[in-house]
């Protein structure tokens, strides 16, 4: 996920390769179409580290997050693994850090930032560092609110990548045969494909302006965020 | 939430500056609706340290605190996430501290200062310190009590929050379009805009006539308490 | 509650200067008509210490206490409280430590000296100092029984002093203005207002009896407990 | 409870000393009653060190104790607050060691020796040592069992108990009296009282035969045990 | 229960002598009645160190153990007690560690081995040893299943030695009668009474080819292995 | 199953063999007969270290690991007990390691990566290393969940592993026969015994065209990975 230096090394087989190619195919796919996922910039299944494939988006500094923006990037986190469902039927333990990503974001809306119905307004963040962490400071009743909720907020967003795997299965199909051969495609590529997307955040409009000024995209420095 | 040094470089975008304009604006209002909530003084929506807005409050020593202060403080902190919700339908992670703050004063009421109903005259404090916090001193059904209790309280605080910013609502608008183009407004701008507040705090009322004996308002030295 | 220094510097607002007046006719009121309650020497609302009011007994030095006369100090523990729902209608986080209290003597009377019906005659007191308090020595059927039985009991004797402070109003009333025009009142003050107390303690003839030989009531050294 | 040097100085009011020489008296007529429990030597109600009173018993070196015997000890020590029951009403802390050892016993009864029907022929005992005791080896399930058995156990030897004392009413209370008088009374009083006792233990009948052959029953040495 | 060092000095009453003699003969008869019980050579109620008798077993070195050599040696194991009851109608402290070594064996078949219905194919065994003991790894509802099942397998052993300790009553009273005269008795002394055991181990036939060899029982040397 | 050092001296007795090599040879049947099994070299019944004996697998170096070579890899781990229950109707202990192995891969499969449909898309793998074990960070509700989903996968592969056996009994038992005789067989007895496996890894073929580039099997390294 973390793009570190290239591993060619590594032995994969054609069957992992194809996987691979699928499940970042299905990260950039999901991210492409939500309006609050961060802008895609590259993609790539050349393994780096621990990671088999790679996404890089342009990431925005926010200073607060909403609930939707939050439910965009878990369902995009959940790409990957529902690519693998949607094209192969059968999942695989490629997801691990997806999952543990998404399931840490999901218990932070719940239990930290107030941000479900079923809990409430309520945190149990505490910024003075005291709680000791041995014991939950709440009831075993609160805690199945919590769990329910944190299942009900990744199941949702699963269902939800699914569906726009599905609803535009064959353009993901052509993204992740190119990502095959390639083993690398760029956010030109998508917009090949998908069309240009239709939201635009604010640090890539900062970015055009500046581009525009200077008047040469290549020399432009990209900060890149990596989610697999 | 807490006023450090004035950070103006903090990258915040035209959406996020307006929602923390509102914020405050809803921090501002509820406790100037509020019988018992402490006295204003000023709000800013300049960033400094880690909180991206604030408010100040003339503070009140108060050796002993009723049931409907708290309720009062408790519905003010929780005045900036029911702003997001009445004029966005959005809510976000700003409110992280608000809602900390939140929580722990009502876990206090109810498992300390034995003010709920449901619980009862009961105080798990420890004057002793010998408590050692690694197991609960009642048993799971008096934490799910303890639990219910505290999510009544700070939901119906909510709930009170955002009536009196759905009453007041244009006042509040008014009052958030100021703040976003001035980036700080007095105690009287509010007074301008809400009439003058029903109620005067003992402090207050010192204060008041400490400085008719100066006859010089300027140089009187104001201790501010702040919250977000 | 306990008496340190006298602290005249505090800032106390008139309003909490009343409810701590009658806060400490609550306790002195009570304790007054209980039978098994030590006998009151001097009631002060000069803030000593963290204490804002203090109540000073003639302490009995029981070898045995029996379930009455837990239950006796459990109701003067609770009067304060009692007193400030009686006139004012709002009860404040003045009895925390009132609470404290009466918390720790009921379940000591549950779960440690056996003198509750429901639970039984176990004491799951440890003398030998083994028991390392991480875990609970029984189950969590066993932890409801104790917290309902410790429940109960502190209800109950809240009812009792709020029923005592109701029946004797005008008196109590009285009392407390006395105290907030004073600042101080005494044994013979309680006596004129409510009477000669109907019951002696051990302690207090044996004192009468000393007194009587000494002839000089001055110089009896008193030693003093105090509660809030 | 244990004998310590005597204490005279203790301030003991005279309603205290009476409850004490009848707790005293319901451990002694207890023990004189049941048949596995030790015979009887001296009872007092002397102070020393920390108990108000005393009952020296002599001890049966016993390799084995089977559950008849484990029951009749709990029976005697559970016959000072039966005492305190029966005959005042009444029931004080003067029983926190005797109810400590009955819990004791009682946990031992059915969690170490499975000598409980309910919980059966099972050992929680750990001879290695290796347990932490952080956790309890078993489910919250079988802690409920646990411990209502062991509630079921001791409600039923107090039972026992009082009717044991309100049976033999009358002679307890000469018991008492005497105790109450003399501070001091002895097996031989106990046989004037009751009649002599329908067991012998094997210590006591070995005792017999050695104090046969010495011809002297000053001098014989006797090991004391001693139960409150 | 290991044998020690002979300790006659110990004070021990007719009727627990009986009594241990008695158990020792239940150890003794459930082991020769059982296929899979390791063989006996040995019985003595001579007390060693803390056990107040023993009986040797010629141990099988195991590679595997099946579930019915389990419960045969919990049978055993447990045939002490069930002897007391069945002779006396009375249990005692004496089957402590029989019953800690049966509770061992239970737990270790249902949560390490897999050797359960209810509970299944399942092992809580880390041979890592990272697993910290201080929480349970599986759920409440788990640690009843587990609790359950050992229960069961205890008490359906414990029924088993009841009824072969019944069947042959009069045998086992000639044993206990033998053992109470002559403080040890021996295999041959076993074959006398039941006459010779159905089985032989293999470790037994082993021997007895060896002994064939040798000509010379006597100096053929034997590790014992050591049950009470 | 770690294959160390020969040990020859271990005393193992003719049931205990036979026993060991119908357990190792329901490993290699059932790992031949799945498609996703690793594929077998050589098993074998010579003890080494704690293992009774051991299977080879020509390991599949995998970057990603689906649900249903999980599945089979976990039914080959219980292919030893289910080849006890099915020839010889009674289970021992020598399954330790394999439930071991079992029950971890089962819990990772459900509560790691995600890999169940009733617990879900939810990891609780904490990749920072910060989670301190003591506390699980879930509810009892969902540690019941997780602790049913695995036995469910257990319980349900180890049907599979039995159904294989019986189904292919006969060869099993000619299997198990051979390993008694000549205390090793080869993959070609395999294949001799069931025909030539269906499946081919991608690394067997690899492998396979490096054999016949080199023409010389007999030189060809080959690591192996043990199970028992």
């Amino acid at each position: 996920i973390i793009g570190g230096l290239e591993k060619k090394s590594k032995i994969i087989s054609p069957g992992e390769k194809k996987t691979i190619a699928y499940h970042e195919a299905g990260h950039a796919t999901v991210s492409w179409m939500l309006e609050h996922a961060s802008p895609l910039i590259k993609v790539t299944i050349v393994p780096r580290g621990k990671s088999l494939g790679a996404a890089w988006y342009l990431p925005e500094e926010r200073q607060l997050t909403t609930t939707e923006q939050m439910l965009d990037e878990l369902c995009t986190a959940l790409g990957g693994r529902a690519a693998e469902e949607v094209f192969f039927k059968k999942i695989s333990t490629g997801a691990l850090s997806d999952l543990e990503k998404a399931t840490k974001m999901a218990y932070a809306m719940v239990s930290m930032y107030g941000l479900s119905k079923a809990v409430g307004n309520i945190s149990y963040y505490d910024s003075s560092g005291q709680q000791s962490g041995f014991t939950k400071p709440y009831s075993e009743k609160r805690a199945q609110a919590i769990d329910e909720e944190v299942s009900n907020i990744i199941e949702e967003q699963y269902k939800r990548a699914k569906d726009i795997l599905t609803k535009h299965k064959l353009k993901v199909k052509k993204l992740g045969s190119e990502l095959l051969i390639n083993e690398v495609i760029f956010k030109t590529d998508l917009e090949r494909v998908f069309g240009e997307r239709k939201w635009k955040s604010y640090e890539e409009e900062k970015l055009v302006k500046l581009d525009e000024k200077k008047d040469s995209k290549k020399k432009s420095k990209i900060e890149h965020d990596k989610t697999a």
